[in-house]
């Protein structure tokens, strides 16, 4: 059982405040658990999981034996930020931030302005996982990587990503040769786009797109056209995320 | 000012159950009520309003002056669903289901088989109207469309689009000759596929993808190529879905 105080603790990290304050971040339910502990197992601090789960996963949690808590299933409710909280609940030390790559002109990656739906912001970093982009830059003004709603989005990419926060300003200062390609709404035509092989993609925010200051950074500004006769507005930044990917990296 | 009774009226809207006993549904925030009002003004019911939204609008409100409730910010608190609630709030009666088109042979449609989170399914058919796509089909399994949620994250597309609740058997028994293009894990390279400018795009759930037995009723199995060494498991659906459009609509 857990004390009045280790819940208030554990309850405390589905705050940024609070995750930053331990450095520590939160990762739930039975499959997200299974990925931190396969692509992550150094990090983790503590698992929290029900009985029946961990004699059922008994042979991968042999290595974890003095960092298991068995927990009631009202304690999990209670220390749980999922609607239906799903047998384990990890406490994991955040992972230091990795160095910019000395080179980056084999491959592409990604900058995100200002990305400020946790949900968009998870399903972007699973969508440069499915593509097999090493690297996400993130601005200041994006959502906090640790935030569960990230976490559950991106469905274990996290764990095997390299997301870092900097500016686009610092971007172009390390890699001043690459091509910068923004989607914007009044670009050049993705589908013409030459096939380049490496490049930043920057996405910008969901309301208002890449920031005036940003737009100087680029070197190429595209467009994904709309259909015919359409009167749609815009498509969610994740979704132009995929198609900008799956356009520019057609294999 | 609202009265207890009508306050719980339009609070009972947020819930499904509700929603189908009074046929009504929300439209919430300044954007998403200037769409209704712009492109489905004969199904409003009651427009609630901040006074300075109304005096704002006032040229856009003249036809609805016996529909315009001005109310105060507390009140609006008290019937909204979003967090930061904003402005307006209107209540529209649900639209009359679609008939099927006689002839589907020169267009793209989409069908959803059990999409059954709300922004996902919001999401896809913002994607539809992107591309011009008109009619959206939705297995009984999918999320209720006006969940506001779904409504939220069309970004006005909802109104729109034609979206029809049906079975897939339903719809192949209407358009037996047309291509019904599955997306699924072992499929064929969709960058290979042919550009057939019609056909029904099919998108599985969430978790399980196409169930078994709509899996019968495919013609053709299309998978998007993932990045070479990549480990992710999937792409979230509507981002799928985009990416799908996006290649085989390709101008």
């Amino acid at each position: 059982m857990l004390s009045k105080n280790q819940i208030k603790f554990i309850r405390s990290l589905h705050q940024k405040k609070f995750r930053q304050k331990y450095n520590i971040f939160v990762v739930e339910g039975e499959k997200m658990a299974l990925e931190i502990l396969r692509e992550r197992p150094a990090q983790i601090e503590q698992i929290y999981a029900l009985s029946n789960w961990v004699e059922e996963q008994k042979d991968i949690l042999r290595a974890y034996i003095n960092k298991t808590i068995i927990i009631s299933d009202k304690d999990l409710s209670r220390i749980s930020s999922l609607k239906t909280p799903n047998k384990v609940f990890i406490t994991v030390r955040q992972f230091d931030a990795p160095a910019f790559p000395a080179d980056l002109s084999t491959q592409y990656a990604l900058f995100l302005d200002q990305i400020q739906d946790p949900g968009n912001l998870g399903t972007i970093i699973r969508i440069a996982d499915w593509f097999g982009i090493e690297y996400v830059f993130c601005s200041e003004g994006c959502a906090d990587f640790y935030n569960p709603k990230v976490i559950q989005a991106t469905m274990g990419a996290i764990f095997r990503k390299k997301v870092i926060r900097t500016s686009l300003q610092s971007l172009k200062g390390h890699y001043p040769q690459l091509p910068f390609l923004g989607l914007v709404m009044d670009g050049d035509n993705i589908y013409h786009s030459e096939r380049r092989g490496a490049g930043i993609i920057v996405v910008g925010n969901e309301g208002s797109g890449i920031s005036r200051e940003n737009q100087n950074h680029l070197t190429h500004r595209l467009s994904i056209p709309a259909g015919q006769d359409s009167r749609a507005e815009s498509l969610n930044a994740a979704v132009a995320t995929g198609i900008a990917c799956a356009i520019l990296m057609q294999p």
